[in-house]
């Protein structure tokens, strides 16, 4: 037990103090959720820079361009590099785009500005985004069964790494309609995990996500349903709750959209024709 | 019980479909957070656009403005006003300065970039929001005891008037070293949650809060501490998880973070000489 109040310095570098539940002290190693900041460049150019968890830029930077709907497709892109030389180059990545690609960058573009800038009203900031991205199809047989959607939340959570030992970072997951776990990344944004899995699917060549169902740890916001239709993925779901504009955008891009999935219970909020229930 | 799979129209407008424990289907009335952009001017220049939910908004302006350095006193915001007779006016907020006063205006400047833009890496992001605001003062009598700390997760939880509603939305409080809630506010982004405590506090003249504590319901990022430091707040705590910079910046700017807030267990970050433990 402390005597009180604990000394100034009673917090050595590289430590924390955890209080019991019976009140005892433990000196333990910290074990954070790392967050640094990533800079993602198109050439010589900032496209934006944003708060993430090192660990599959290259994914992180892909997901973010595909689904700022800056590129399309991954011929688009000839490789990623570090400044060579430079201080802090982890924190930097440079998309070299192939010969005569050309994107457009518009200057006030950053993390989830689709969504947030390009209207004043939720309803316009929809029919923004629905202007660069295909609505999903409607296809009889894109359906799953409500005992595969019981399967994801704790596959997301065998998938995850270091959720258990810092217990504060997201985590997304594209999953197929077996409900195996294709892809499973973490970040301490909720938005960078969204990237990073569906950057990897597109640096694979996987898009669009058809036959796929994207599942995040966090809320349903309409930055997440814009980057899941930037990918093609007609079913989102969260174990978490969505927002109204994430249900209206769903609505309208024809979007299957889950919410507080915890097993056995979950809601829908939209085009629940794709769900087969028991 | 419903056939499989639920028809196409299954979910009339403004209804969900709630799968119970049981199996059985409920047809609810959706209930959700409401998610709507608002754009801060100062005049006529947009400063900033943000996904937030409604309500506040002049407190989220003053908050942002006050935490991204922009704004240092009350005096410099002469009042706030909506363009007349624009569409979708409720969502703009023009913030118009005092007769004199002059702020900087960085084009770069969005939500959070003092922190994600301005450094490369970690540690030079927290010499740059350094350089804008004062660390936290040491003085002996600013501490708190930890029955005092125990009381503040459900005092928020009693502020929140629409989390039980929804399940679906963050808060911020600030509370009194006798442990009472001076405010309490609610938003779908946590950064907007901490602003709108923030900008109140600053309206009502009260800033620094050097005898208050900031308790906020999901993780502390580097942000959350920036904005805590703007508003000169000693003792920051969250019911979640730290980030390593946000630890980081506690101990350079002399802040105390607790994370994992669940009584009678948390942890201690940084400065736990301001916690008198029993």
């Amino acid at each position: 037990m402390a005597t009180h109040p604990v000394k100034e310095d009673a917090i050595k570098p590289g430590h924390i103090i955890r209080r019991k539940q019976n009140g005892d002290l433990e000196y333990l190693h910290d074990d954070l959720t790392v967050e640094e900041p990533l800079e993602i460049r198109i050439g010589r150019k900032t496209v934006a820079t944003t708060m993430r968890t090192p660990g599959s830029d290259e994914e992180l930077a892909a997901g973010f361009l595909v689904s700022e709907g800056i590129i399309q497709a991954s011929e688009q892109i000839a490789n990623f590099s570090r400044p060579a030389g430079a201080r802090n180059q982890d924190n930097i990545i440079i998309t070299t785009l192939a010969e005569g690609t050309k994107v457009i960058l518009n200057s006030a573009r950053r993390f989830g500005t689709i969504s947030s800038s390009c209207g004043i009203c939720g309803k316009e900031s929809i029919g923004a985004i629905r202007q660069n991205f295909p609505v999903i199809k409607s296809e009889k047989d894109i359906r799953i069964d409500v005992k595969t959607l019981f399967l994801l939340p704790s596959a997301l959570r065998e998938g995850q790494s270091d959720f258990a030992r810092t217990g504060g970072i997201h985590a997304a997951g594209i999953f197929g309609f077996d409900g195996r776990a294709r892809t499973v990344r973490e970040d301490i944004g909720r938005h960078n995990a969204v990237d990073k899995v569906i950057g990897c699917a597109f640096l694979n060549r996987e898009l669009p996500l058809t036959r796929c169902i994207l599942l995040v740890s966090g809320r349903a916001s309409l930055e997440i349903m814009q980057k899941a239709l930037s990918a093609g993925t007609p079913i989102v779901a969260s174990v978490s709750a969505p927002s109204t504009l994430a249900m209206e955008f769903a609505r309208e891009c024809n979007q299957t959209l889950i919410g507080f999935l915890r097993p056995p219970s979950f809601n829908i909020y939209s085009h629940a024709e794709r769900i087969i229930l028991d």
